[in-house]
């Protein structure tokens, strides 16, 4: 193992993956679990289902949006190619830690105002503007992009630690939909794409 | 707090929350540090890196990209526009939990073969067609796609555990860089998107 | 208007416009109706339909699978995030000038192979893998990749005849299919995204 | 060949191609030279150049992206996971043909007014938002998806007419930069991708 003055290489990784640990276990202390439920019954009560995201927050919404398609719902991610118009109907499901990344700000304000959709809020800021726009809104603390907090900013720099626990989260989320609907992993597996 | 019989909106979510804990814990006690530092020293080496995953692990490969970019790496993913031809003194860094996914294999084997790139496969099967072309193997333990673990399945469905997994690891392993780098939040987001 | 030495910025465009007018005099003299009618009733047969390309070929089959929205056909483009498991009834539709693209031959091949779906091959060259494995074999005349024509070298590039062939003969098909069901503009804008 | 009526498959197929060439001829008498020398000075005398796009338009702006890298540019895609800040230096070329798509006029904005990036807006409207901000405008005549012309709307619906329009423009820009800087075809297949 590599040392180069006192440090080793692994000690930061070890450090981070600690971090993880106790920081999913702030999320389950704060789980809002009226949201929650709002939150699933939106995605069964929508027409089609909507998600965006922007940068890295972009990757977990399509995370999200591959395991609803899996789950049986029907969903589209904003600006892919086969996704159509929005209708008052559909649900959009935005992702922001800042809740203030300009296109997923003005897209979600489009689907509110113009169309008339609901809006599902993921973001690590209740008082952000995407917050204050979302007819549901799910809270998930992470180090604040802006923040800058000495040991976190070198641990987990930026947004990663909102986008992470947004992974985590609707990834429990899915979790509680296929317990709630009793489908099983064959189900998923069903309509996982063969051709990649 | 919604009741169906004798389950209650949230267990699920919680029990998957407590699984991610404890396989965290796993990964950290499982981390091979002789490969890992094979692998930051590969990344350094390398002339441009090339990123490769399918589905939610080409999720995974494109969030590890663009901190690389946001580190100062020359990156590129695999299939996107700007993406030029790879050379001999490139890097591949391809992730299937399977090992086995067609694109994936197809194209690290094009790698390796026809170009001589190095190749470094991030998968969770340690004997699967990717892993055996790997010059540089990370094996990230998670639920295999193909195994039927009973309450995994239920928990953690398809690739699910070995995705989160990885990107765990890998943004564990940024932090790492960070601090072999001396490298701070801000000169990460000195190179952060803003048009988004 | 600039010159330097014998040269005008321009010419070469306007020379590259006045080739593409005659390519496309020869694309039409070229059609062939009987396939074009196979193509359109294997697209109305279809349970679903993939689409896929890669590189600018990619782009044109993106482009077209937003217009077969559009028209009110079911449809995927392989390796986007909503894209389910393909089925015995659906339909691929790959595109590739040189008809050997890696991914998009060992993807057609597992599509007809495994899954049995039928496939329409868009490409230059009747003799290439891709056009072998066709059902339906589309084949639109540009520069071979691999053919080094002086004068076509200089201004179209690599694919770039076959690519806005492919664009404009599909743009073609469109409005052929718009006429055959007799769907207006307004039926396609009412499906156009909004959230873009 | 099939007859339902009083039409036969084809016909509105051939109809489009002949709208076509005519098209061309028209986009060649209204070039505006001196905006083109400009536009080629700007991606010349650029930091790196970033291109952006929504829908089809989006489609058009990456494959002349992909053609810019091929050119030896130094080019990023604004959305795609490896672009970095944009920078005062750095050129933003948007295409949007209504000139009023959400996300590039917000986008483009930002890139003008905060950062005080140069802006190359590509719209068919001379007086819509984007083209008012940009610093070159190149004008390309197409229908306007706005415009309910009978026979183009038959022909070429939605923004058609100006993608394909954009798209060979582009693609005959890159023939005259070929020729500017004495570029071969084999130059540009030097850093054409091969892993796709």
């Amino acid at each position: 193992m590599l040392r180069e003055g006192s440090w080793v290489v692994g000690d930061t990784l070890i450090r981070f993956l600690d971090k993880m640990c106790v920081h999913i276990q702030n999320v389950k202390r704060n789980l809002d679990f009226n949201r929650i439920e709002e939150f699933i019954s939106a995605l069964d009560n929508a027409g089609s289902i909507f998600v965006m995201g922007a940068g890295r927050s972009g990757f977990v919404a399509k995370a999200f949006a591959m395991r609803l398609m899996h789950l049986g719902y029907n969903v589209y991610v904003v600006g892919e190619t086969v996704t159509p118009r929005i209708k008052p109907e559909d649900l959009l499901v935005a992702i922001s830690g800042s809740g203030e990344t300009l296109s997923v700000v003005n897209i979600s304000r489009r689907a509110k105002e113009e169309i008339g959709s609901k809006l599902v809020a993921i973001t690590q800021r209740p008082n952000s503007t995407l917050a204050k726009m979302g007819d549901i809104v799910i809270v998930l603390k992470g180090k604040d992009k802006y923040e800058r907090n000495h040991e976190l900013s070198k641990l987990a720099p930026l947004g990663t630690l909102f986008e992470l626990t947004a992974l985590i989260f609707l990834d429990g989320l899915v979790a509680e939909i296929m317990n709630l609907k009793q489908l099983t992993e064959d189900d998923l597996a069903e309509r996982h794409a063969v051709l990649e």
